[in-house]
């Protein structure tokens, strides 16, 4: 001990009188100064990849321009409009009553006493209480998640599919949708080179996607949808992205999302089979994100879940095609997305691999029971013999009434746009225009060693202080532009943002005309 | 697309009338058999590697016994007593009111006009919410979590260090704090072969790191607490173990966790110092896990944070060694495990680093804001003129007072068990005694291909219902055994529950001795 005490003499041991604060190296050290350990040049590689454009640049930009106005600073503009992320309660959104009651009671159960709550929202929360530990929120749930709440998801989720069977063991919960879909895709990743695990996405995708694939060091597949026919998903070009893919690694899973996001497709029944049928001949597990089951708007459209799908296929399908759906409190009519609350459901997973999925999630121990709670709720509303029904329908209602309505009029207003075509949004919370962009301020965007919708997404928030996402962020066909916005404004506010939207756009076309171009002839029909 | 359809005609299409459900692949099928994809072949190798003994096997079984219990079926016990997790109020801990009041308060904000809730925590909830976008728990937070939480973590962390200094911006929110400790040994992992990141941990340590190790592929390196001498870390110890690494791996960051887990020790100031400065030299990040800050009951030991240590120690160290202490709502006097709310504290983190460590963060959009709000109140609990100060002051020593109670009933007890000695109890939750285990039982052990300690608390829940967890799941040195068991359950309880194990381990010790030893002869001077 001494020996090393002595080796190891401290090089900066300073006398107690010198212990102020510095602000760098001092001078006088004598030896090598300190390195950083962690720089980007030692940093993990896969991390450094990651890209995640709905927080990225512009969401840091239009930060600092709204603190900029808080500070009195003038702009062009009086405030920021968020319509970058799908977070309903940031623009206003009212959370539903009778789930919000059910939390409180859970979190602090004196108000079980309290006249002042429904009978229902507290036979909700004492239901809970039971079955966590100490009944408390404030224990650890098993690491799947509460008992009673997965059986009510498994309830829920064969009221949902007309009684296809759900088995609550199959049910797990998860911290959002964003941890179930990293988790099953942290189990899929194996194989060096041409071995390595491919995941087929959806291009346009959500970029937790690519950005896991990044992190877990898996190969990227992307298939296109077809923005031509409403981005519906076509087998031959799932057929073709699988057959180039197995050139350079193995597909072994396909990600769906529907309804879709960013682009607001709703699958038809008829797609959904082929798909599945697909899956099935190329031995992928499939993975559905359907977190905005409950957000339909169209009238001619309906959520099909793909295990409904699989089951009607027949038992040669739904006992062997390995599925796993996500859903989550953040979307549909609740947009609890504070709450990190969500779940997955499992079909036909190898019973070993199941026991590695609850080993992989017992090392985080367990989703936060809040949001377990919230996610009861969403799968056990209250029934049309409870006190609450009637509120609670009409919350539901009037959020869904708006969100339809809203969507109609985005893709009304975009379409009107010269230059701008936006395929309906007949689900979910966004729309996705395709903008044409002219070749002089894709120039200008070159120059500046940036994808021209994202020049254009920083000049639109710079002008109008609307914040939207570059389709680039998403993925999308080269040469083609897009960005996408949120319908979650309040309507008021949506008409507003959609009206700047518009003068900016025609601005933006006449800044980079060529000079024998005017506004009128932009062509519309130009986008591809 | 004709083509396509007509190429992949369903192999298993079934008429309408045959869709009911099956339970296994139908004979007639023409072709092979759809295969599964994920299976523990294709299984991503590095999950296979996790192992994680908190969760592990021992509680399965619990939990299968206690079904039993509750089915009727006949155990030599009547209840299994878990003391397996650090999860207080399943063990009947309550939560402290101040902290549930203001987390109800938030998450149903009518709450706010109620006169049955403190002016004090009304305060905290309207503070909070101002800050949440839509002043609702239910939006997304920043990232890094909700501003002013940061910045209350941050006058709580100068507090604490008798003012040194802490910038809010160093501050993340995190889900639990296995979520930051994850997150920052991520950004770590690089290199290949030789250069591999080494992530250095103390041998016993809590199970999450060499999970977390595995997960992400990166090298662990043991270092050695000292069982003789209460389970101090040696810097010579510290020596030899990053000398043998650099042999095979590039040793980068140095994991400290005190109060110790399972080890249950109080760093002295001394030992911190010298670490530090091993570390400064060595040019290791070091990541101090003090979830255990606030419990602290051996009278002569005192929690000293890492971050205050390093600035006592001058400008040099403070100014540029790496330094990430983490911190959670688990554990502590309020045990709220289920809100899985924590924060971590950066320190010295090269500033495009901090961008990629934002971006990382980003993907899984933000930490649940109902753990955020309880972290909040953790650290800004009621002062001394605020109405809801004596009752909070009396609720936390009554759960500090028990536990320091229950440590040293444990440490007296367990050393008063002939071939078990026990290190002092000083802090954390944990008693991590050493157990003799005879030559007949490690021979027993062997043929069942079982750890010698699985095999000892394995028969132990069996015979007594008492759920511990085996040492070999936190790494000990060989040939020695020992088992983790919590101080959580009731004094009464507690009580029992030692008594039921001493008689079991003579029990053990008496079915195993060869035939002429008797247990009085057993040597407890024997450990190693």
């Amino acid at each position: 001990m001494l020996r090393l005490l002595h080796r190891s003499l401290p090089r900066a041991r300073r006398s107690a009188a010198s212990r102020s604060l510095g602000t760098a190296a001092e001078p006088g050290h004598a030896g090598r100064p300190r390195e950083r350990t962690l720089t980007m040049e030692t940093l993990n590689p896969l991390v450094k990849a990651v890209e995640y454009a709905v927080r990225g640049p512009i969401v840091t930009k239009a930060g600092d321009i709204e603190r900029r106005l808080q500070q009195g600073v003038k702009q062009p503009f009086s405030e920021v409009i968020k319509a970058n992320i799908g977070d309903a309660q940031a623009m206003g959104q009212q959370p539903i009553t009778f789930l919000r009651q059910v939390v409180a009671l859970c979190s602090f159960p004196e108000l079980l006493e309290s006249p002042a709550f429904p009978e229902d929202a507290k036979q909700r929360a004492k239901r809970v209480l039971q079955d966590c530990g100490g009944q408390s929120l404030g224990a650890y749930s098993n690491s799947e998640g509460v008992e009673c709440i997965r059986r009510d998801i498994a309830d829920y989720i064969s009221r949902r599919d007309h009684g296809v069977p759900s088995d609550w063991d199959n049910v797990y919960l998860t911290t959002g949708a964003s941890d179930g879909i990293m988790t099953i895709l942290k189990l899929l990743v194996s194989g060096q080179g041409r071995s390595r695990t491919g995941v087929m996405i959806p291009i346009p995708q959500y970029p937790l996607y690519s950005a896991a694939i990044s992190e877990l060091g898996a190969v990227q597949v992307n298939y296109y949808l077809d923005e031509r026919n409403c981005w519906a998903l076509d087998t031959e070009e799932l057929q073709r992205a699988f057959l180039d893919a197995k050139q350079h690694c193995r597909p072994r899973v396909l990600c769906i999302i529907n309804p879709g996001n960013p682009t607001g497709q709703v699958q038809s029944k008829k797609c959904i089979e082929e798909v599945l049928h697909f899956a099935y001949e190329e031995n992928l597990l499939v993975m559905a994100d359907e977190v905005y089951q409950d957000n339909v708007y169209a009238p001619d459209c309906q959520f099909h879940s793909f295990k409904k799908v699989l089951y009607e296929m027949g038992p040669e399908y739904f006992n062997h095609l390995e599925l796993v759906s996500f859903h989550s409190t953040s979307k549909g009519y609740t947009g609890e997305c504070g709450f990190r609350g969500g779940y997955m459901e499992v079909l036909n997973l190898d019973p070993d691999v199941k026991a590695q999925l609850v080993k992989l999630v017992s090392v985080r121990i367990c989703p936060p029971v809040p949001g377990q709670v919230a996610m009861d709720v969403i799968v056990n509303p209250p029934r049309e013999h409870e006190p609450s029904y009637a509120q609670f329908i009409k919350e539901k209602n009037s959020v869904l009434d708006a969100l339809a309505h809203k969507s109609r009029l985005t893709e009304q207003i975009l379409n009107s746009v010269p230059g701008m075509q936006c395929n309906p949004v007949q689900g979910a919370m966004y729309a996705f225009p395709q903008i044409f962009i002219p070749p002089r301020a894709i120039q200008e965007a070159q120059l500046l060693s940036m994808a021209p919708d994202m020049f254009y997404c920083l000049k639109l928030l710079e002008e109008t202080g609307i914040c939207v996402v570059p389709g680039s962020g998403f993925g999308q066909r080269e040469g083609t532009y897009h960005f996408r916005m949120t319908i979650l404004p309040s309507a008021e506010k949506l008409t507003l943002l959609l009206g700047k939207l518009k003068d900016f756009h025609l601005r933006f076309l006449e800044q980079y005309s060529e000079a024998q171009t005017s506004v009128g002839e932009v062509p519309g029909d130009g986008l591809q």
